[in-house]
């Protein structure tokens, strides 16, 4: 095989080139119409979705919490494990998992999503892990702040970006590389964003990042950089793969188009009544049912959720959030009457967002928050 | 919708019908040769696969092993769950949580693999779940054997199967009832069959079975009834749903043939290298690699793991199994050179079953264990 460089910044250890740029495309085919191929049924099958009825549950169960994982999942030995902070920082040092668990503690809940949720129900289908919904988890990351960590090690006024690379590699848009990720020094410095090395009071299961991980509450997940190795200062913006030209909400493959960052709010309705095995139909019995779901925002606070009965909005009740990171429940009163209905649910937030009706089409299949629409059938 | 009963056992609670038997196969559609659809993108989202990486880990972290769940995952409350067994048994009698967790305890190591593992590689596919290789898992399962509970229940001479009942429900082969499966009295009687309330160390997560789970070493999962409810004794052979006409050896819809049972054999190989993140293609450095993996077999112990590099097969090194009922390890040293190479393994048990090359078709896509084969690229 050939080996030929992309051009990376030199001071982005981890993210040697190895291949050719094969693609030119951040996405492995072109949008489709067609069927669905394996290499996107193998892809569902190893990034784990969160069923649907598992929105009852206020923290999301180890395990159900949605995965999105690039390459292969490290096996890293934590005694030789060390997080490395360098770059253009003053006081260049690593730190062990017990160094760190030994600094300030704290728990946050947190709503994370996948900047592809909803990916495969856009037209023409966007190629790569083919979410339909289920790409989101709230999960309760404990850790230790990382401003107070990049305060002792001097971050210098000429430094504009964090570089936070992970243990994982692999092959992404024609380039090797490991899985590494930028924020701002100011986006890194805010008070909220974590080491973490629990998740829900356990130590970080191997597939969420075991030992340490980036957390970025309000940020799709793509942010959280998992299995962490290294955190560099760097005096210009991030050019690694995963940052550009991936993660951009773009019309084709030649424009670069805007990062995407935030999560934008949704709403998502636990599906009432009973499935079908096979083609999960619902199937609901008549009379009043208690619809009832989450609703989240990295943009603000979640303020109003309405619910749409056969084409008639109406306002759901809402419950406290979890967590300022975090979403909040929400119920509905429905009085369900034999026949066939349509149900909706969208979230409105404090930033003035609300989700579209029908999904933002573009090329990486980013960000779409369309409003949910589940039919039922209501038995008498 | 019109309500139409299948014949049912008066004495299976919970699994009355309640829909016409839209569906004269107990599959959702015949197998085909088409694309993939909807339908079983869905199921692969939901039902969640084991990356072949996390073969390295001898224990199946939680959230990493496999689930097959046919209907909604239930939120049971654990106050007012409880196990009632009844049916033909002498001394009926309904236990809470902390009367089980009272009881005799015991921690088992456990392979377990869903019957359907490996569907979507026979041609033509049959239409469900579709697993590619990814539907195993091994979990240290704490809980109280079953058969001194069956002791104190009291079961009398006539007594045939006894019927584990899921507090899941759905619909499947267009009949409504809640999961159910039944054993023999002599294989519920088994010393290893287990009623589990713990998977490694922790309480059952929701999805696992919360609060208690049934648990049976060596037959394929859907055996394993999860949420369990109820276990009730009958005097003939129960046909639920689940047990009958699902889970056999078929050639047809008309067929019924024979039950699916104990796991077959199988070897997997962690796929060395690192991957490419649509394609999953592999590229290996040139050089001593350590191939590794894990076999099991609920017929016997794996006695033999053989690795196959370009026609050519050699015997693997054993490690001890994880437990009588758990998988053991292997490794195999190669000296990868430059090019393109067809790596594959196979497990031989102790009553001397190995692999099958091919996949033993069949029409409901069950007990594939053929030879898994891997194509990597290694660099010069």
């Amino acid at each position: 095989m050939s080996v030929e460089s992309r051009p990376q910044p030199a001071d982005t250890a981890g993210t040697t080139a190895a291949r050719p740029a094969a693609a030119a495309s951040p996405l492995p085919g072109a949008p489709t119409d067609g069927p669905l191929t394996r290499e996107e049924l193998h892809l569902a099958s190893r990034n784990h979705a969160q069923p649907l009825e598992m929105l009852q549950w206020p923290v999301t169960p180890i395990g159900m919490h949605y995965l999105l994982i690039h390459f292969d999942i490290p096996k890293l030995d934590p005694t030789a494990w060390r997080l490395r902070i360098g770059g253009l920082v003053e006081h260049p040092r690593e730190y062990t998992l017990t160094e760190l668990r030994h600094r300030e503690r704290r728990t946050v809940p947190v709503t994370l999503e996948c900047a592809g949720n909803g990916r495969s129900l856009m037209e023409p289908r966007p190629v790569s892990q083919p979410w339909d919904r289920g790409g989101f988890g709230t999960a309760e990351w404990t850790g230790t702040p990382l401003a107070p960590l990049l305060h002792d090690a001097g971050i210098p006024a000429d430094a504009v970006e964090l570089v936070f690379t992970g243990a994982d590699r692999g092959i992404q848009g024609g380039i090797e590389h490991s899985y590494a990720r930028s924020l701002s020094v100011a986006d890194a410095m805010s008070g909220d964003v974590l080491l973490a090395y629990e998740v829900n009071g356990q130590p970080l299961p191997p597939q969420h990042g075991y030992p340490l991980r980036l957390l970025v509450p309000g940020w799709y997940g793509m942010t959280s950089v998992k299995w962490l190795s290294s955190i560099e200062a760097i005096d210009h913006a991030f050019e690694g793969y995963q940052q550009t030209p991936a993660y951009h909400l773009t019309q084709s493959a030649e424009e670069l188009g805007e990062p995407v960052q935030r999560i934008r709010p949704r709403a998502l309705m636990v599906p009432p009544g009973i499935p079908d095995f096979f083609t999960r139909e619902r199937f609901v019995d008549a009379g009043p049912v208690q619809l009832r779901g989450r609703a989240w925002s990295g943009h603000g606070s979640v303020d109003k959720v309405e619910v749409r009965v056969d084409g008639v909005w109406a306002e759901a009740e809402l419950e406290p959030a979890v967590g300022p990171y975090a979403w909040r429940g929400w119920t509905f009163p429905w009085i369900a009457s034999p026949g066939t209905h349509e149900l909706a649910c969208r979230a409105s937030d404090s930033s003035g967002l609300t989700q579209p009706e029908q999904p933002e089409w573009n090329y990486q299949g980013l960000a779409n928050n369309a409003v949910q629409r589940l039919t039922v059938t209501v038995r008498g």
